[in-house]
């Protein structure tokens, strides 16, 4: 598959790193239509493209995410209009599961998702990188769960995976009173993975991280993304059960065999794809 | 609906905030047999009042609560004493049973529930506020699972929401070893959301954050409790699929209609209850 | 029954508190297949003696644990070696499972485990751990999802129990970099539940800590242990009414009355095992 | 409690047994707004009740239910009307609660429903049998899932209860043409317990499996009824740790001494309430 | 959408039914790739094609489906044909995840999955009817679950979606004999909704049932379907709230609408798609 | 492993199928302490041995089992007598943990276990088979509840295994009026797969059934009741989840390749244990 193109996406792959940029600078990348779906095309790419083993989701200019692009939230009625309420509120239903779906695909993508966030980080902004894997931020970046001020209950993922990273009491802060929290707090909460001065040296670090995870073992990498993905949402019981199946197909390797020769002889090991 | 008056509650409602007070300050709070029966009536009353957007939960007096009167506790066994062992627990069931629904009404409460703590939070204090949407506290607060003194398990909802806000390992200290948490600490990891340097600050600023609350679409914060409710207790795919139930029946409102507005005039938008 | 003895491990009991160590230091305590089931067998022995009622988990040497013994790992490819690939990996699930069960002993033992850890606690002995019901670390304590460098997909534990006494975000990054995380972090992001500044000032904190455990009633320990390993794996409502069921059989106790005639004459309550 | 009187049902309590007769025959017992509520009040009533050990609902009449009344159905949406869209429906939201909860409480009654059906059992009439214990219906009985008929999903309770009773492939056929299905077919697939003649030969046969069930221990026909109330939604490894917390409590009775003398003597064991 | 032509299907739409036929005759109508991704599409087509309100499945020639075709089993092992076993296993997961989305398309199709079944419908070809939401058979058709006989556990439905039709110990008499059972057993244990004489009379008898369907509120149907899907999955409590939040949006219709008036007026109600 | 020998049971393995008889004949087959215990080592034993590849569980005498032993039954209160009421509870919720996981051993135990019942099967009887993947029964056996003539509730299996046999309603009867139920009945609703004349010819087919399963792979049989157990517990979707992982380990395999060969050579394939 070649590096597809995309109106609204900047994609670049080096080093086994995929970078996906939001691409609307002048609209602090507020996700319209386009961006939703090509979120969607570019995770499915970076899953099926062997070479991709990690992917960086950043922002171009001087916000990472804006959120949902008011124009696209104020044609959705017109979008589902319908003379019966029933078949109206039935495909704005369709919708929104097709929203939900364009950020998920973030999940299913096997190759860990790393968000590098700077400045605004708000509504479907954050909604969006709550799929992600993990989430590095600056000091000047900023959350919000901005639906609550367009007079919505939020419903692409905020409220359903934030609770997982944070805790319930400060998920519940954030999405009654709508209010800022800084990269700073961000981290000491546990939504973001590191905070950094600046864009620059932001970008610089995770980069490295994803250069660490590059050069582990791709078939081990996947694997824990799928086994880590059930863990958050089954019982422990079920999910060592669920992992000694997986494990029972996918520990004897190649890379298995190539890591612990590399660790009696003291080298690099090095893996395919 | 007027406001119902309490022998062991103080209500006020101000502003669409709703200030329930324990009241019994003689006896640093503990909660009696009429202050369980009490609070669910008060957070039945706040649910189906209009005009109640927002919930306050303090405590008059020196302390939030001192946990369930000890009283109450001895007077339980000669309350279920019956000459068959198996209907004197059954007894006992049913008296476990309505003693949670009592605090299980804060959750069921579809306006948010913020408990401003001060003093002494323990025992049932601390299954009281468990079941709030937000914590905040004083310096000199401090939490305790009573309970483990008295020798006996906690059963009336720490044990089952503190993971929640804590994480496990967190809990398992607190619930073996009874010790008191400080309020910095409990700031610190998840149990409350903000710490305060005396009572008077931290009710001016709770009440603050209520106001805020307060001026949001009530549509959109009773559906957003409803959501994070549901989203605690399953997984991260049937809480999508829910809210896009939910999301496809309340989405489109005279508030999403208000807040669009309010923001192209930038004018602040006024929600009816 | 007798203190059993052990190739691999110490056992000690003191003061009710059953001391547990790690005993290969020439190795820094890597498990090899007799360290796996000695730990189980251990853990029943605590659980079924009667005297013990806390389990201090440490390891003798200059590491807490280095994880599976290499040699161990590399046999099992020869342990279940056959000529049907159906077969062999079927060997491999039993094998898998088998392991599995060694750790959750630790769950299942009805007393507190609480795990002291100085040094190296990476692959196996972070799995380990993980079972144990708090964590207390020194300083210098290293934490490590080392499978990742060996190629392969932790299975006993890390993946599965981590997420609940981190959250999500953080375990990701360690589960995909293998990174190391000293004991300031690990006590900030809630895996350890204190950090000391040496074995020495960690062992006889943790050994304060067992003992305040010890002075409590055994059979609401007992109890509560059984409830949190039963609210960590079910929603709050599902976990309200195991706990009421529970407690209508369990709650009417001689500890119950020794701690309210404790309480009353402002005295130490004293339980049977 | 005295035997409470209603306006759309009537009520009997002999021999222990509660007789719950719905009582607008001219109407073909159609459920309007005061029937949905005197069928909640009259469970709590049931439960309530030391001296009902078993319930008997059946019709007054030629029919057994005709469903939800027309005009209930039509005054719905005068009921909910709101200008914003939004509220209507969460005021709908409201209102079907409501109405799930009422049949709901044939559930929450710990005492055996037996529905004795004859005639139509059609829309809501199906809706409420279904939550009852056990089914028994004459040969003329006919059970319809009116409600698609009607334009609407079911919402209050065949869809969700049917499939644990007839299997997934029969509840679908019925839910989507909205057939009639008569007493003999409804036996056969397992939503009746048994089918008869007419009306007078169903009622003496069900009194006289009434009358078996008062003789039995009124204490295990609670827990039983709990305990399969439980297991319905549980997995069986779930459903046997509930149930050995449940008897821990709960086995060792009066009831089960003067069951086993019963035995011994070869006497009619006497239970209390 | 115009509609789609097929290599393995034929594809028929008249009076709002969606006929789906397997047409590979000469084969017995052998599912080889073309067929499972045929599947998909078609059912997808249904979905989206509002014109369509129900599906009617059946197989052209002698038989219904003869199950996987042997060549397509065959060459399973050289199509994920890797040196590293883990990710050989891993290739055949992904495969085994697609065939296993083949089929579950009919359970993602909004509209009923009528299937019509005469002669053999062993193997795949019952794993793909398990997956519709009814099953019509004739007498000679024999059901097999004939993955035994291949040496493998089926994988692909019949053993996930039997169990809640005819029940778990008649699934595993099956599952383990790999024996015949013929059309009438069938329908005896609830597999099938009815048995016919032979292929002639089901299909129209087949086509009578869907044109009673057809008659119905499509979104009412559509909605059914839905709701019926998910209650399979889930606890009788969460059932009833989702179904509450799904028809606080979708219960106000015109075609609840037509339904009453033509009630009223004694006519046929139309409805649109 | 030789065949064990039992005081309870009688063991027999001949042609791959393990024949484990109750053997009190003089007491009807009452399960008393020994046979308990002893029924979970036949269990473990048939499961960890290769040769075993079917059990067939029968009774001798004339009858298959009276349930418990009335004399154990009245021991436990003596057994678990403590001073202290919830420590006595204590104990016997560890006994009846033990009693549900002897019966729960034929679950575990991953080849199929076929029950042949003539005569009673009552009380434990009951519970026993329920654990069993099928039952055949004779027209004089007969099945109860007898629990509740014993003023108890079932707590080791019949009501968590019985709702997935016959459905919900019927269950329900059973448990509240204790009655007999014939064979006939069992295998019309799903108790008994099948129903025969006498014992003889009941013994005969069962066997040629064990004998049709031991001709298939038994690495398909053991992964088939892995998955159909993990099904019975679990939604559609996670176990379609879990069976692919399974799969992805287990499907290539020289059974896989022996039935392919088999099939194409039209011979018999010949699988190892």
């Amino acid at each position: 598959m070649p590096i597809p193109t995309f109106s609204t996406l900047e994609l670049k792959l080096e080093n086994h790193t995929a970078s996906i940029n939001l691409n609307r600078p002048e609209k602090a990348n507020a996700m319209n239509d386009a961006m939703w779906q090509e979120l969607r095309q570019a995770f499915v790419w970076a899953d099926r493209t062997p070479g991709v083993r990690v992917v960086v989701l950043s922002g171009n200019g001087d916000n990472f995410c804006a959120g949902i692009d008011l124009s696209l939230l104020m044609s959705v009625q017109a979008a589902v209009k319908d003379e019966c309420l029933g078949r109206q509120n039935e495909k704005l239903h369709a919708l929104i599961l097709d929203l939900q779906d364009c950020l998920t695909a973030l999940e299913r993508c096997r190759k860990p998702v790393l968000a590098a966030i700077h400045g605004a980080c708000v509504g479907g902004g954050l909604d969006l990188v709550a799929a992600a894997d993990m989430r590095y931020c600056t000091e000047d970046a900023f959350f919000q769960i901005k639906e609550i001020d367009m007079g919505m209950v939020a419903d692409v993922g905020s409220l359903q995976r934030l609770p997982k990273l944070i805790g319930d009491g400060r998920l519940r802060e954030l999405a009654y009173t709508g209010r800022r929290m800084m990269g700073e707090e961000a981290e000491r909460i546990g939504l973001a993975n590191n905070v950094y001065a600046n864009r620059d040296s932001m970008i610089m670090d995770v980069l490295e991280i994803a250069a660490t995870i590059v050069a582990k073992s791709p078939l081990a990498i996947r694997g824990s993304k799928e086994i880590i993905n059930y863990s958050r949402d089954h019982s422990v019981a079920d999910s060592l059960r669920y992992v000694a199946a997986w494990n029972s197909g996918m520990l004897v390797s190649k890379d298995l065999e190539a890591a612990a020769m590399a660790t009696l002889t003291k080298t690099t090991p090095h893996f395919k794809d």
